[in-house]
């Protein structure tokens, strides 16, 4: 269905996928050393070739040479809606729906206050007890704030729709799971929601650019989501956030800052929100980061996401296939969806010395990473990993297994792997 | 009494106190045009010689090729509390008091959440009237949300002290005032706040790098700070925050990220506390603007701030006595203190006029910007403002000024200056 051939595969398969692959071109403009297989897109996306020069020029010509001027002349004022404008494209938002600023938590924490605030009367956030941890910090902390304002219920995943009721401001979902990468039904999730008077708030984190999103479709209220994954912003990127246009009225920041009044160099003494997703600026952008993401949102707008989202479930239903046909016995256990349409850009495989295994792969050249209890995470990025890197993926995880090398000692200690 | 010369001042006199300049030598780590004039270093600091070859190192060896293992291999993690313990050296604060994060906005309502809860019962956020608009919309924002709890209360500069009283859970105040320059007591209040109960929380924005400030010395409780203007981190560069280190086990953010978690990598679903200002970090680090930001503090490292002051204060009389002996009648009034010791790094001269001055002062390659309503606004930060381009920036005023340029109707819209 994905496009994998009947019968065995070996490495020459592979190589004729990727002679085959529309998106193979794609690869080159990308800065990777061969001998990497880079199996984590999903944590920390590759480096756009177009991104050191940028880089380069905005710090040497428009901050050096134009200084101040160029908050102005280098259009460095408008970068969070500009930006904004082209990660909707992506994420099935309309243009002014989208803003580019802090950190996807820092988001988060203001569209979660926004929606308390927009239905008085009802005290629950609703979540999932496998949502990414820090979306439940996020929440816990707005809870702790408010002390008692709200609380956050979290339910099993499966029974976010049966929890729903007249009592809940908002649904807190995330997309894509981090661990599995299993995908959360959007559009019924958002009619859930609706039907109960809820706000919906989607975690777009390992959605954006790993496969099409259509918010405005589906009717979603409010998302967030990063830009140093699948977009391939560099380390620590602007994230975004989306509220939908019908909510503009409705819905404000409780984090303020002068870059989200209405006149930022008027400088009043009070607080006027400046109209649409504009209001939800807070402090001064950061530049460098904003054109490091722009470099990569510009190779970005010249992608087609279902070409994206045809490759990513051929990568996946390749790996899972390798594993199952090459990997018997070897204890591992799909941690993902086996059907390529319930899933993400990733596999996930468990093992129970599954941190070991992911160190032994990296000193293999094979770069995944481990997510606690034991679970393997590849990350498949359409744009740059082919199908032999999944095939020598495999065959690495398979060395690894059968020859024991991951109990060497010096694999023991976990350090931070993100 | 600031090193400048009896009788008549001319241009080489001018050079000759650079000449004598003991800072003169760091000039040379900026990459500065010739034919500019910088006097808006408050704003946005100038380029370090430095950053572009650092910025271009993280980027395509630390990012391109690190890839994901940066975040140990590189020390990416590790960011904030490094850079952190380097600002806190300029600051008055000791290791592990300090944390780069986010903007000195999103910094500013975790020290204010964070202050209120910790000071049960008291209802009042006490302000002066004239604090920077960004800090006092912060301030709102968080009121607003929560409903009632809090409210902020301004008062003007000199009723502060005389403001406090048994509701002030924390007295907020800009160190340095962003238009005029005016010094505030930061011992006398912090003092006062702690007589009162209140927790004292100070924005060094215009402070430092501009003087030196004693942070624990005065007893300051908490402060957040900017690291594009004086230290030069770059456009919109991470800010800090400062967290007394006796407060470390009594106050926390209320915002939350796995950044900020005793365990991040453990994925518990709640929150614990990292201890210390790691605490108060939310999402991930912006790296490429922390590299920016570490590379302008190394050089920061290797300065005296007494220095700093000397010739800050110099550079100021200088521009004062200037305006005094040359700009006479020419409309112009000084905004910012006359003596030296009460004034930060910048000279704010009032003018009716004042935006198309500033305007016609840029197109003659003296860079300064504008505050609202007419103050024309000369920073005068010392690694790299010398005394000749004090007197070539009061010519260029005086010729403006005498011939009317400024008049010239193309100066007539306001844009952007920030």
């Amino acid at each position: 269905m994905t496009g994998l051939p009947q019968g065995p595969l070996d490495r020459e398969a592979c190589a004729a996928l990727d002679a085959a692959d529309p998106l193979a071109p794609m690869r080159e403009r990308f800065l990777l050393d061969d001998g990497v297989v880079y199996l984590d897109g999903n944590s920390l996306g590759a480096l756009p070739a177009a991104t050191p020069p940028r880089l380069a020029a905005v710090v040497t010509e428009e901050w050096g040479r134009g200084l101040i001027r160029s908050w102005n002349e280098a259009g460095w004022i408008d970068a969070p809606r500009r930006l904004g404008d082209m990660v909707a494209r992506l994420v099935g938002a309309g243009p002014g729906e989208v803003l580019v600023a802090d950190s996807t938590s820092v988001n988060l924490f203001k569209l979660l206050g926004a929606a308390v605030r927009a239905r008085p009367g009802r005290r629950v956030i609703l979540s999932h007890e496998d949502n990414f941890p820090a979306d439940l910090y996020v929440a816990q902390g707005l809870c702790e704030l408010l002390e008692g304002r709200c609380e956050l219920r979290t339910v099993p995943s499966s029974g976010l729709a049966a929890a729903l009721d007249a009592d809940t401001a908002v649904l807190m979902v995330t997309h894509v799971d981090y661990a599995t990468g299993a995908v959360a039904d959007m559009a019924g999730l958002c009619a859930a929601a609706r039907d109960h008077g809820a706000l919906s708030l989607w975690d777009l984190s390992h959605s954006t650019a790993a496969l099409p999103v259509d918010l405005g479709g589906c009717g979603a209220d409010l998302a967030v989501g990063c830009g140093y994954k699948y977009l391939d912003g560099g380390p620590g990127a602007p994230a975004f956030l989306y509220v939908a246009g019908r909510l503009h009225d409705r819905v404000t920041s409780p984090l303020r800052g002068w870059m989200g009044h209405a006149e930022p160099f008027a400088f009043e003494p009070g607080h006027r929100h400046a109209p649409g997703v504009q209001g939800f600026l807070c402090g001064t952008p950061p530049i460098l980061g904003m054109a490091a993401l722009e470099a990569a949102l510009e190779l970005w707008a010249d992608v087609d996401l279902d070409e994206v989202r045809a490759k990513s479930m051929r990568l996946g239903d390749l790996l899972v296939r390798l594993v199952d046909e090459r990997c018997t016995g070897l204890g591992l256990e799909l941690a993902s969806p086996r059907e390529a349409a319930g899933r993400g850009s990733q596999v996930s495989l468990r093992h129970a010395d599954g941190y070991r295994v992911v160190r032994a792969l990296i000193d293999r050249g094979v770069i995944g990473d481990f997510r606690s209890p034991d679970i393997v995470r590849l990350g498949l990025a359409p744009l740059y990993v082919r199908h032999v890197d999944v095939w020598d993926a495999v065959e690495a995880l398979r060395e690894v297994l059968t020859t024991g090398a991951h109990r060497r000692t010096e694999y023991g200690e976990r350090a931070a792997v993100t």
